[in-house]
């Protein structure tokens, strides 16, 4: 019957097994880093308050999972869908040597890939992304406007797919514009990180003179620590922070930010898991581009 | 039969149920409050972070759920304990009035609440607490120390038990020494409360020399709106934090808090929800009560 059914293109719908009743009216979040990371993200504060919105809505259940690595994350999803606890999944954290889109489309577990760049290979599955190359290009523009030439990008985690995009990308534009010094460090998206990085850079034979963090956490915390140097923002050193949040308006000077809805793109995703749930196609979505707001961190790179 | 156990005061394990694989293997936890203040409570977050150490060793789920109010935080219990999703529940924010721990009671549905005060007439809750009027005593203590008669706590929601028990505990410590000009605002927790908050009592005929925020967000918030009036921290005010975290570090100058350990808060009520589930009786279980970290915030009151 079932095969019968699979070769017509039927496919039992999630939606209707949930909206009856018979479903989990669960969905499913599993985030594979370390439990005490979670402490300092706003980011995925802001998204999972975003899922929740939508979720309570409809009175659906948000199963939350810390996973140690990738490879527990894949299990928590096999045991999940093989006893009905969710109806669907949304996922964080697009690796690039990522093992879940396969996994997610042998199971047939509905999911939505939160973050990840459209992927062909797996039209199961829905895709809510942010184009961080152009957030990134924007970030370039601006910077070598105000006459900086000299740019380190303190990124986060190196696995994460958006990492790798923000990196190659500020390559590709100092490529471009023939900047010699603009590079990429890595970190564990930790303040304790961030101002070691900080440090190091600015205490270098050619010290930059401006830096972008990929999180509002790390930017607070690279400028605390510039100040502990004596370099002043934004006299000595531009800052942009990646992500806008209550932090970059409490501290001073202001950051300059790269902002976008993260609660909207929670929203967003748990939108779009819904709408494959109710039967609909799997899509890719994407959210409007991170806009740089420029408060009071960046200014123009000091003469000679 | 059913009633024949009961009689004989027998009840169904619920830990056999969830570890033979029969039970939910699941762990609620509702949030009764607006989702959009999830993502600057840094608590929260400590606190789930720990819950999941906990849960992740025993594999098993938390299923989140964000609730309008107490009502219906209510009803999301009775579902899911009519329908087999949760083994048991960790219940935050005490309220004064608070219906919850009649219905747990009521549905015989395992639970921890965290952060009330011992109730004597709810004995099969166990409970995991903090001395807030300890701690509030002591920051009272160390301000009167350093000379400071006009204090203003800028306190959570109002409606909270261990909101009701920081003011109570000022306004006796104030009247124990005599203090008249010690007074308590509540607040939604927001950092545009707290900067609105902080503008109005540092506009008024006889300022504060001492400000008592009740959380890291709003005090960094404070410390900016005080220095926007040109009032110097920690020369003209002091500051105290109640919550120490990464914020407290990376803002100059840094922020003299009360610091809990929030990530083993959640660890051991998640312990002790193991327990109950286990078969263990309920029990009460204090934290260590907040310790005042000083930093540079705080110091002696102006002269004159």
């Amino acid at each position: 019957m079932r095969r019968v059914a699979e070769q017509l293109g039927w496919r039992p719908s999630t939606a209707a097994r949930a909206l009856s009743g018979e479903g989990a009216a669960t969905v499913g979040f599993v985030l594979a880093r370390p439990a005490h990371t979670l402490g300092v993200d706003s980011f995925f504060l802001q998204l999972v308050s975003g899922i929740q919105e939508v979720l309570a809505e409809r009175h659906l259940g948000l199963l939350f999972q810390v996973a140690e690595n990738v490879a527990d994350e894949c299990a928590v999803y096999r045991r999940w869908w093989a006893e009905h606890r969710v109806d669907g999944v949304l996922v964080v954290d697009p690796r690039a040597d990522d093992p879940r889109p396969d996994l997610l489309d042998e199971l047939g577990l509905p999911a939505v890939v939160i973050g990840g760049a459209p992927d062909e290979r797996h039209p199961g599955l829905s895709t809510v992304w942010a184009d961080d190359a152009g957030a990134m290009a924007s970030v370039v523009d601006e910077l070598t406007a105000l006459g900086h030439r000299r740019i380190v990008h303190i990124a986060g985690l190196p696995g994460l797919a958006h990492t790798q995009r923000r990196i190659r990308t500020l390559r590709a534009e100092a490529e471009r514009r023939g900047l010699a010094e603009v590079q990429s460090v890595t970190t564990d998206y930790s303040d304790s990180e961030a101002a070691a990085v900080t440090r190091r850079v600015l205490q270098g034979a050619t010290p930059p003179t401006a830096l972008v963090y990929d999180n509002d956490v790390m930017a607070v915390a690279g400028v605390a620590a510039a100040s502990e140097l004596g370099v002043s923002v934004p006299a000595d050193l531009s800052v942009v922070a990646w992500e806008d949040s209550a932090l970059c308006r409490i501290v001073k000077p202001w950051l300059s930010a790269l902002s976008r809805d993260s609660v909207e793109f929670g929203s967003t995703a748990a939108r779009e898991l819904l709408a494959l749930l109710d039967g609909g196609p799997a899509r890719t979505v994407q959210v409007p581009v991170p806009r740089l707001i420029e408060r009071d961190s960046t200014g123009p790179v000091r003469a000679g």
